[in-house]
């Protein structure tokens, strides 16, 4: 662990991350000593601290840091948080001197075999996600909503959770982004209302416009889920997920999902 | 600044507070060695960390703790957090094996001395508030939004921002609760779908209560707050603060509110 690029697993109890969730971060997956897809993230994270208007810590900085973690820990999922740092009592943004930034490195999780080669079961959550136009799709440290809807379930067989806002709408899963495949288009949630929109989600819009096929960001509903030919959700660490059983339906085929899993998975990707 | 019982100013980057916002907090005004309302604070705080599901750590310890900080530190602005601790990575509250909770002592703001006297100038926030029945009402570490709502105006005249959600009610201020009197009667945003609801609200409430003075919780529109005979806001912090000018039109008379903060401030109370 790094935080501001010393080793060390502590940060101040005045840091606006803790005080505020007033952050961004990043989860990353690395193996064979390579962070997958890096300045997608990073390109994500200086988005996001814009949104914000946090200074986010240069690329060459962050890029020797990650390199020399991973020396030493050439696999793992790794979490890059950067927050505002320390400033002067109360909400408002004032005497901050420096951004906090810091690594943290876990074990891969290991999830069952079957979820990655035959898909995995899903579940809508009670939850709905809350309207903040002026933080949707930021990936910000106020995950109260994630920890809420993923404490719904604690049921081993139950992989994701899905998730609707106010409106009724399909936004996403609680740690994952959702992608339908129907008549030959591929759909995925509009998330300028609510949701985080991740690096994986943007490689597979990419691979959607590299091969042709249809791409409408827009808003899903239940009846559009349930109609899907095929699903599945994607994020850093898993790769990709199809759903095989969700909301008393059943899917086993997925021809499409398969082609965008060789890309996502590819090496050259 | 006490960790978990013991002197100290860190905490884990893996607390869940951290991550992901996961815990709840109180601000207390401490004078003469004695933090006001104490009690009121704990209830809330239980009440809070219950809505989430975290432990709340006992009455009897945090209250050992406040004293044993208030033979030190007789005055000033009293913060306590309380997290869910550290836990398995991802969202999932798993594995945690203790909450975390912490003190933290700051000077007290000085404001201008005229904002108690004679009323602060308050302007509309542009943020709008988001509705999450789940979280409403509750004071917990994701205040992503009192952020950006704080950081909109750099007018050190403006003392205070109050927001408006979705549907145009007004909720409270950035760090305050909001009250209207209007026509004989005490007014003050319902918080069922967002805000917080602290503890001088609960005693401007107890107050109405106690002098027979009628009551409304209930939406609030900006015609209500522009009709009002009286305006004022109140935290822990400041007490109370009456409204002399918002939204172009200015207050002078606040009868209703001078008793109210005899009740707030005195001894007794």
């Amino acid at each position: 662990m790094l935080v501001n690029g010393k080793p060390g697993n502590l940060i101040s109890i005045r840091d606006r991350g803790l005080l505020y969730g007033d952050g961004v971060f990043r989860t990353l997956r690395a193996t064979q000593g390579k962070a997958q897809h890096w300045l997608l993230h990073y390109n994500k994270l200086l988005h996001d601290c814009t949104a914000l208007d946090i200074v986010c810590p240069d690329v060459g900085l962050l890029t020797a840091e990650l390199n020399n973690l991973l020396a030493l820990h050439p696999t793992g999922a790794m979490k890059l948080i950067v927050t505002r740092g320390e400033g002067t009592r109360g909400y408002a943004p004032l005497g901050c001197v420096g951004t906090t930034h810091l690594w943290d490195i876990s074990p891969l999780p290991e999830y069952p075999a079957d979820w990655a080669l035959r898909g995995i079961k899903a579940q809508l959550c009670r939850l709905r996600l809350s309207h903040q136009p002026r933080l949707a799709g930021i990936k910000h440290l106020n995950r109260l909503e994630n920890v809420l809807a993923a404490a719904e379930s604690s049921d081993a067989d139950i992989a994701e959770g899905l998730l609707m806002d106010a409106d009724s709408n399909i936004i996403e899963g609680t740690r994952s982004n959702l992608f339908l495949v129907s008549r030959g288009q591929l759909i995925t949630p509009d998330l300028s209302h609510c949701g985080v929109a991740g690096v994986q989600r943007d490689r597979v819009m990419t691979w959607a416009a590299q091969h042709g096929m249809p791409l409408q960001v827009r808003d899903v509903g239940l009846d559009d889920v349930m109609d899907a030919d095929e699903l599945f959700v994607v994020n850093s660490i898993i790769s990709m997920w199809s759903i095989r059983e969700f909301n008393q339906r059943c899917w086993s085929e997925f021809p499409i999902t398969a082609k965008i899993r060789q890309y996502l998975d590819g090496s050259d990707a």
